[in-house]
């Protein structure tokens, strides 16, 4: 069995999530009450992890038609696709907020009353969710094999519990390896500059017992030089037709790292990330950040008063540097054009 | 010229230096009084940089005499080598402060007065300052031909005016391109855990007005990999006889990172950086630094409660990875080691 801690969820019809800014000093779940209260929460990272924001709009979109229910079917479609269009605007890069937004649009009926059409949401929503859940745990069962006893792993950003439905995908992966008893150790990246590997990452591991130290990210190349590292596994928060992928940044300088020391790279996540309408990275829009993320820590300067600062919060991966990608239908292996476009999954994609 | 900023000095036969935990927010400078300020100064990080902790300990050795003038001459020389002796203790890795000890050492001489002794001690002790200061010119005056006009260029943690006695090496390189008018600018990497480069380089940077951004140290593969980086210049702590060297942790990182984009990359370092009794980097002593320093940022606890970290401050890079390492006698190029046992500056090494 899979552990589950869920980062967000839907219960007696209200939307609630683990506020993650807060992560681990305090654990603060607050509910989302309005369209723009959902927006607010995916844009500052309240709730972040590219699943984890695709089932959050679509709750969100539950959400703000559940006062709509009178109004007329066109009216209610015209302002349930409002909604939809407000909450693709949260974020750029991770493609299961678009996936989901676009599965929310899809369900929309003119034939059904707006009652029914918002029973159908809420319907479609947790079906997302549950899916997630169920990925995680077909992602986690596959990924099994690439974990030799005793692995020594290094882990970027969070890709576990809060990142997803509450399953995980890439740490999804090292929770299912450590449960069955393979002696696993993870270096958790700090990742700066939001500082997910040491916020939530290891609250993550501290809860299911997975020995790990944090390093700062530029400490990884020398435990790979030291012989300390067996592999890179991470998530992803959009992958193109051919497996070029982005991901929080610093992925790509592990990737390259990787390569050069011989050690195995495999990103984990579920069809959804896919974006079968880009042939490569080189069009996957990359979140640009406010500078002060950088320039100051906790609501403490910590650089000269005039310094500026470069702030993109993914990079992208070339497919070369992959060893795998791990689904929830197998793992991919090179060549990755031919075999992502076999994909089972992705006739659930949207057109 | 090159411009001069000292982080460390000798003013009206007190010891004074700039406290780098303070930059960039307070310029604070505080009077080292005992020997046991001067230990806790280097092991704290109060004075920091390869040439900078050198001249502070020679100084450090003075200031501990001076109340010991009237002792005889063989208690006065015991007594300045237990001040040697606990001074080597407080840092292990960076070469020039055992350099620098060493040559306080080499001019006790029992034929002179203790006061005469003293006298001398502090004539060494300015001689080496001063003469990094002209080695720090030199070194920038070598590196500048390196720098193309409009040059890109990633820094590491600090080299500059207060990491060495007030020229700098590699960031002495880059004010000295900015004042040829070469149009440099800088991505300075933040340098993690202690964030040198936010804090210091980013404040130099300022001082001399040369454009910088600066990027958590994760970022700098993906702007390797768009084309916006022309080379990476750092420092160095130790360089072994085959060209191997300690710097700053994340230093091996941005070598295997240049290597793969066909990028150069560049130490700059004087010649009491180097540890010819080393055939190789593999005997370079690596210090490992408080986990909290990764556990908690800017005094505020980021962790889970019961989390722990891995902090070696400095790595290895293999010569393999180096273009070239500037030295106030000239860049020396592969093949390293024989270029390197032709230095003429290694007869000033201590034997």
């Amino acid at each position: 069995m899979n552990p589950v801690i869920k980062g967000v969820y839907l219960e007696q019809d209200r939307l609630y999530i683990i506020d993650q800014r807060l992560l681990p000093l305090q654990e603060k779940v607050i509910e989302l009450k309005t369209v723009t209260d959902v927006y607010n929460a995916i844009k500052s990272l309240a709730v972040r992890g590219a699943p984890a924001i695709g089932i959050t709009a679509a709750y969100g979109v539950y959400t703000g038609m559940k006062e709509k229910h009178s109004a007329e079917p066109e009216a209610f479609i015209k302002g349930a696709q409002e909604v939809i269009h407000y909450l693709a605007g949260s974020r750029p890069t991770a493609y299961n907020l678009f996936y989901a937004l676009e599965r929310m649009n899809g369900v929309l009926d003119p034939a059904q009353s707006s009652a029914g059409m918002l029973e159908t949401l809420k319907t479609e929503a947790l079906k997302i969710h549950q899916e997630d859940l169920e990925k995680s745990s077909r992602i986690s069962q596959f990924g099994l094999p690439i974990i030799p006893n005793g692995a020594r792993i290094i882990s970027h950003c969070n890709a576990g519990f809060i990142a997803t439905g509450g399953g995980g995908t890439s740490l999804g992966v090292v929770h299912r390896a450590h449960q069955e008893g393979r002696n696993v150790s993870v270096y958790v990246d700090e990742t700066r500059p939001l500082l997910q590997g040491t916020r939530l990452t290891a609250w993550e591991l501290e809860k299911t017992g997975v020995p790990y130290q944090i390093i700062a990210d530029n400490m990884a190349a020398s435990l790979m030089k030291d012989r300390k590292v067996d592999l890179v596994i991470l998530g992803a928060d959009r992958i193109a037709s051919n497996g070029d992928f982005a991901n929080k940044i610093g992925t790509y300088s592990l990737a390259v790292l990787a390569k050069y020391h011989g050690i195995p790279f495999y990103a984990a996540a579920p069809v959804s990330t896919f974006d079968f309408s880009l042939k490569d990275g080189g069009g996957i829009p990359i979140e640009e950040r406010d500078e002060e993320e950088i320039l100051s820590f906790a609501g403490t300067r910590i650089s000269p008063k005039n310094a500026r600062a470069y702030n993109p919060a993914f990079d992208v991966t070339p497919h070369e540097l992959l060893t795998g990608i791990i689904t929830e239908y197998g793992i991919i292996y090179p060549p990755f054009r031919e075999n992502i476009l076999e994909l089972p999954g992705r006739a659930d994609s949207p057109k």
